[in-house]
């Protein structure tokens, strides 16, 4: 290696290091903090996000970074200094873009924002949101601007999430299965009363669900020497580092979904960072690449694997040992049957598999329309009922429920929801190419084998960590682009088994 | 206030929010780390302890000072102002004086010492630890002449602990009471069978344990908006602001003492920390002032207040219905003796109040002998084990249970372990002024009433943070200097009615 690369690599792990304790001092915030804590932990953070900046920012960092790219110019783009030099280049280039009076007027936007929201929904007003998600949008615009965009200014903001996509593909990629989304809904909503899920609305004591997560969690190959689980209100999971990954949930006494499935969810995000090859971890490559290609292996491990029915063959019995008095007379079919129960409902984080992206659609299409004007703020909550009813056929109660549901927007999180439904498509295509390679995955669930697919994710994805973008990993695995037609094809067997369509 | 003196408070408010991530990280490390989380945790504390450093000793630090202290040169000496001032010259004092090579040589060999006293304190080893305790000696020699000092190498180590001390004034203090304290140790020791600690040593559920802990450390006024209680192998209280301080203790099934009497003593010094005045708490004037300062008001909670028989009369009917089997027969009388009972044993943060200091005073004798070079390291195991005898009337059977029980020295602490003992005699000393302004405060712990006590603490002690020396502070309190008199009427006064001497 050289010189100067190795001296901006000291730098990058310094501030991959300054990222980790942020994180930590969010996590604490999130899992341990007693209230009184809240204003001091805002100083704290605040000023490492400073420093972190400052450091990211620094002339020194664009000499240094220059220095590097011309000393290694040429290197195999395979190899780990290249995508190193790579994702310092897009890291440095999006932190210098926005100006510093920006980012201030950002953040404290974002920090009044957030109770604004808060207190909004509470209160079922969306006209006390209003002025301040104008201003939101205002400043997103003006983001895309500093970022700089071909076509769209959508595709400035999405770029930070989900490196290379743009408004066009995504709509193209959304308009590509939601009529068929829309038909599988329908068809299922004509026969819904065959499937019940009230085996899994019982009491279910919270002890026994931390324990019988944490099973699962284990089975399916996370590691708690390198992690833990604790309880937080909004569930999370999060990395200090490859050997500290960890994950939140939260439990209710009278539903075994939310916290078994969450857990699923959480180890599958946890089990990427777990993932990362030991080379690269303490570089700015160790953590995961897109915030789609992480929703890909949680919602693999929650969906494809924990809602299928090898899965409950192999976890029955242990549930039946938890839970005697719920599960006792169950057997694999109930299960499989009621975790997959679709049904229509005004919560996005509560949405099924087959709802899902319907709820992003409608997302994406808002966002676009209020960043070119098509859509005006005072609209919102017309526009949203209408369309919830167009693609879900019911219509909110109230704008809780609806426009006011999600925390995104008020943390001035613009362009970010598609990558929920991005997740979902790769999560089918990735798992298909696993199973091509290896026909028996399904039987080895069964069998509570679960390494094979672990093992096939971490030597096509999770080692990589960021050295290839998600469209690179994406070309790389299945050797086309992100498509949603395994997706459809999946959904459309699955519910044809679940419901006898 | 002048503007250089509010430039100056903003980069010290900074430091201050760097240290307290940093006891963030610490505080997660040792409470809730997964073992995989250690080499990328070194790599985030020490990050932040580089940018400490950096921050502390900038040139630009050095010019903010001195244009601070001119601007404010002549204002009040008890004012918040001056004693931030006060505090920032001798911080910004010390940590110059260290060149950085020597910073970085005590880190390395400190990291290094901590594994090998942990290897042979379990092999039982001293002459494994001899080498690395010599080099940590020649550290602390030269650490000494860095700082500078008048009389005494020691003076310069001990300074940083405890403002203003020496060793000759520590000897003084020490040779002062050293005698009585072995004299009431023998008369203890010729009626010991007159005291049975048999109460406290049966089977004591952990839940209950530390539910009667909680409910203990919230009636003494802990305030556990801004506060927690979790476990850690070695117990500590640590502050991030005084909205979020942290107790950890260790629970032992077969032993009440430990985490009760554990609590008190971290709720001391957590009590302390939440009541540092609001106006200075996000300043580098928002922490206790000194160690001897700290233990007095961890000493005085555990002991004073609650190894009293009016803590007990409050809180024996909580104990009997928490733990009815073990409680249930027994009066304040027993429970007040049992909490008492003086047993000379080997481990220093076992031993009781009577020979506490003792303990410490072999310590202090030995490091100024290591530091001066009038004891030889390779002597240690003899010259400990001949003063134990001496002193505690025991020899060690090995140098486990001897000269390699505390970790202090590993960690480059030297001259640290008197404030433990100044801590003991303080905490009589302002004790004692409060009883005089509050006579009926003994009859009012019986009450369960507390607050007296507390708000004489926080007016004349909490609310202060840094802003006096532990010397002025004493002398504020005591109109005179610290005196191990009171302590030893304390001691006898109690003794004599424990053991009926």
């Amino acid at each position: 290696m050289g010189e100067k690369f190795e001296t901006l690599q000291a730098r990058l792990t310094d501030l991959a290091s300054l990222g980790q304790a942020i994180a930590v001092l969010d996590w604490d915030h999130q899992v341990n903090m007693p209230p009184g804590g809240v204003q001091a932990r805002a100083a704290q953070v605040s000023l490492l996000a400073r420093l972190q900046h400052e450091m990211a920012t620094s002339d020194e960092m664009g000499r240094l970074l220059e220095a590097a790219e011309s000393e290694m110019a040429g290197i195999d783009y395979d190899s780990d200094a290249a995508g190193l030099l790579r994702a310092a280049r897009f890291d440095y280039d999006q932190e210098t873009r926005f100006p510093t009076a920006f980012v201030e007027q950002m953040s404290r936007l974002t920090t009044e924002a957030h109770e604004i929201w808060a207190k909004a929904r509470a209160n079922k007003d969306f006209a006390s949101f209003a002025p301040t998600l104008e201003k939101l949008m205002e400043l997103a615009r003006q983001g895309a601007e500093y970022l700089g965009y071909e076509d769209h200014p959508y595709d400035a903001l999405l770029n930070r999430y989900e490196r290379g996509m743009t408004a066009a593909r995504v709509k193209e990629i959304f308009d590509g299965h939601k009529p068929q989304l829309v038909e599988l809904i329908a068809a299922i909503g004509e026969v819904e009363g065959r499937v019940s899920d009230a085996l899994l609305h019982q009491n279910f004591e919270v002890d026994r669900q931390r324990e019988f997560s944490l099973w699962a969690a284990r089975a399916i190959g996370y590691d708690f020497t390198r992690g833990r689980l604790d309880v937080a209100v909004h569930p999370f999971c999060t990395s200090f580092s490859r050997g500290d990954v960890r994950m939140t949930t939260r439990y209710y006494d009278d539903f075994f979904n939310p916290a078994f499935f969450g857990v699923l969810h959480e180890a599958g995000h946890g089990l990427y960072e777990q993932g990362i090859g030991e080379g690269i971890a303490s570089t700015i490559l160790g953590s995961g690449t897109s915030l789609g290609v992480h929703e890909s292996q949680s919602r693999m491990w929650e969906n494809i694997v924990g809602r299928s029915r090898e899965f409950w063959q192999f976890a029955l019995p242990k549930a039946k040992e938890l839970f005697p008095a719920q599960f006792g007379n169950a057997s694999v079919e109930d299960i499989f049957k009621a975790a997959n129960r679709v049904e229509r409902q005004f919560i996005r984080v509560e949405a099924d598999e087959a709802t899902y992206n319907l709820h992003i659609m409608l997302r994406f299409e808002i966002e676009v329309g209020l960043l070119e004007g098509s859509i005006r703020v005072a609209d919102l909550p017309q526009v949203w009922n209408a369309r919830f009813e167009e693609y879900l056929g019911l219509t909110p109660p109230d704008d809780a429920e609806g426009v006011l549901q999600d925390v995104h927007w008020s943390a001035g999180l613009i362009g970010y929801f598609p990558t929920y439904a991005l997740g979902n498509l790769l999560s089918v295509q990735y798992f298909n190419k696993a199973l091509e390679q290896h026909p028996n995955l399904r039987a080895e669930f069964a069998q509570g084998k679960f390494d094979t697919l672990l093992n096939w994710l971490i030597t096509n994805i999770h080692q990589h960590g960021r050295k290839f973008t998600s469209e690179e990993l994406t070309q790389r695995i299945t050797g086309t682009g992100i498509d949603s037609a395994p997706y459809i094809r999946y959904l459309q067997g699955k519910f044809k088994d679940v419901y006898g369509l």
